[in-house]
């Protein structure tokens, strides 16, 4: 066996995705090296409020978890003051960026900045935010293949179910016409709610409850987040070059308690269902209220049971769930972006 | 663009799944070469009962397809005597042995000896027959190691639906827990039919006059069918080292019509569900008829519509299902394992 290959990462983020991370790597930091002759090394984590780490020698990922954990357990800041992302990461020198910073409603900005400093300093990058995807895939992408570097993002949508991965690697020379999909976890728990004689309101407040909706929650009602969703995968799979703007969307602000009565009574579920299509020279997205039959193979899509449908020329239709998707999930999509990124240097 | 690389095929079987795969390759052939650097070229195409080929400076599958196909479109016999397959593939020298061969009764012994002979005598060896992996995967990959051999069989199970892809590629470093799914078109046409009022008798005759079953049925209707995928999914991704006989299975004889409506009045579907799990140090598998309520991931699996629950460690569980398999679908899952073999290489 040869030794091991060492590889840097600066860790922008460090919520419960990136908290998770460490403790996968730490957890496997063994088979890393053994099967797969990768030894990760931290040499920087930021966050926006509880300090930064800059360690140019690199830290394990387990010695971050200590860092970051008080004698009782609880979290503890990290030893320097708060740094701004770009300047930390050009700081460590970090082979790999990783992006995963809490959702930001101005389409991604920050994280684009990130990555695009990354990318820019001979740094791959991985992110598990969709907004860079949504709003800015061609050019990053462009940008990445400029300098010789990869962008993975295989968290961005359906958290660590490997949508993405599937369709590159598992469907060669397949071209996707288009898709049919249940992205948004919030929408199905409030549907589902309302089905069971809850109000829009209190269903809304007991899936803030539950730590599954943003603090602002209209950015999963009104079909923002299904609308990015879309435009990541449409933009990755399809070369659609289109924002989350272009996409119709539905918000389920308006549905009646009634409604959801009535579908139910007729074996129907009301869902916020994701589509795209080719349609002439481009790609036309949507977002839409839709009842689905029990047939349907979206219909169990509830929960944070996510699911798509591939529509492609030589396979036909491939359909890919993830049953109750968990925060785990998605730092496994960032495990999986660096063993990928690994085996292809 | 460097010259592509010749590799040289014998197919064994030109029923549905190798005339399909020659027309998908023939279609394709400009970008396997200029994409992929890959270019094909038959040397041998065996049958049972239409003569063979052996064409040792290779022919293309335009070629092939016109030599087997008469001015008025039908089947001709290839121009040579029917030889085994054994024979034929060592006389064509392949660099790769694609088996295609109808299934036979016996637990795939004649796919298993031309895997054999491909495996030892220096050639890669693609199978869509699940008799191989489902009753001697352990030793053919042994087999296929000490020589330096690739064994692949994407078709074997879920037709090109790539369920072993998918795990091997996509979900690096799960552990594969268990797994629930529905494997089997022909129970799951004969229950829906019987559910509309249909009796077994009249079922089974339709689904055997649109080519779905076997003209001996019993392969599928007593679990046959199901209990050799259960196998051959086991031994690939949980080393289970089973036999299709180690795998209890119900029958779909006696279901009675009443069942079927009592389970459809109350929302629910009756399906040949195949199961296995972890159990001590051992893998146990089952098929069982099941009763599926209409949330359940697998209700929508209906039809050729198969579907799969993937239980894992890292990631938990990812659904992988096919909507309506044609015979298409098997014919792409050996072009993609021929572009796996070739990227391999």
């Amino acid at each position: 066996m040869p030794e091991p290959v060492t590889r840097t990462v600066c860790l922008l983020g460090f919520g419960n995705v990136g908290r998770r991370l460490c403790e996968l790597v730490a957890r496997n930091d063994d088979e890393l090296a053994e099967r797969h002759g990768l030894r990760l090394r931290f040499v920087a984590v930021g966050t926006a409020a509880h300090g930064s780490l800059l360690a140019p020698a690199g830290i394990s990922a387990a010695d971050v978890l200590e860092l970051a954990t008080d004698p009782a357990g609880g979290r503890r800041a990290f030893p320097e003051p708060v740094r701004l992302g770009v300047e930390l990461l050009l700081a460590s020198g970090a082979d790999v960026l990783i992006e995963a910073t809490p959702l930001d409603p101005h389409g991604g900005r920050l994280a684009i900045a990130h990555l695009e400093a990354a990318l820019g300093h001979g740094a791959d990058a991985i992110t598990v935010n969709k907004g860079p995807i949504a709003w800015d895939y061609r050019r990053l992408s462009t940008l990445a293949a400029a300098h010789g570097r990869r962008l993975l993002f295989e968290g961005a949508v359906m958290d660590g179910c490997p949508v993405f991965n599937l369709f590159r690697s598992c469907l060669p020379d397949c071209r996707l016409l288009g898709f049919e999909a249940v992205f948004n976890s919030t929408t199905n728990f409030i549907l589902d709610a309302m089905g069971e004689g809850v109000s829009f309101a209190d269903a809304l407040a007991q899936v803030q409850a539950a730590g599954y909706a943003e603090a602002d929650p209209s950015h999963d009602i009104d079909g923002h987040d299904a609308a990015a969703k879309v435009a990541a995968l449409a933009n990755v799979l399809m070369d659609a070059g289109m924002t989350p703007d272009d996409v119709p969307k539905d918000s389920i602000r308006a549905v009646t308690p009634e409604r959801i009565a009535a579908a139910r009574r007729a074996g129907r579920r009301l869902r916020v269902v994701c589509t795209a299509r080719r349609d002439g020279g481009g790609v036309s997205g949507a977002v839409r209220l839709t009842e689905l039959v029990a047939e349907h193979p979206l219909f169990s899509a509830g929960g944070s049971t996510l699911s798509v449908l591939l529509q492609t020329d030589l396979m036909g239709t491939v359909q890919i769930a993830e049953i109750g998707a968990l925060p785990e999930q998605t730092a496994y999509a960032v495990y999986s972006d660096l063993l990928a990124l690994h085996e292809s240097r």
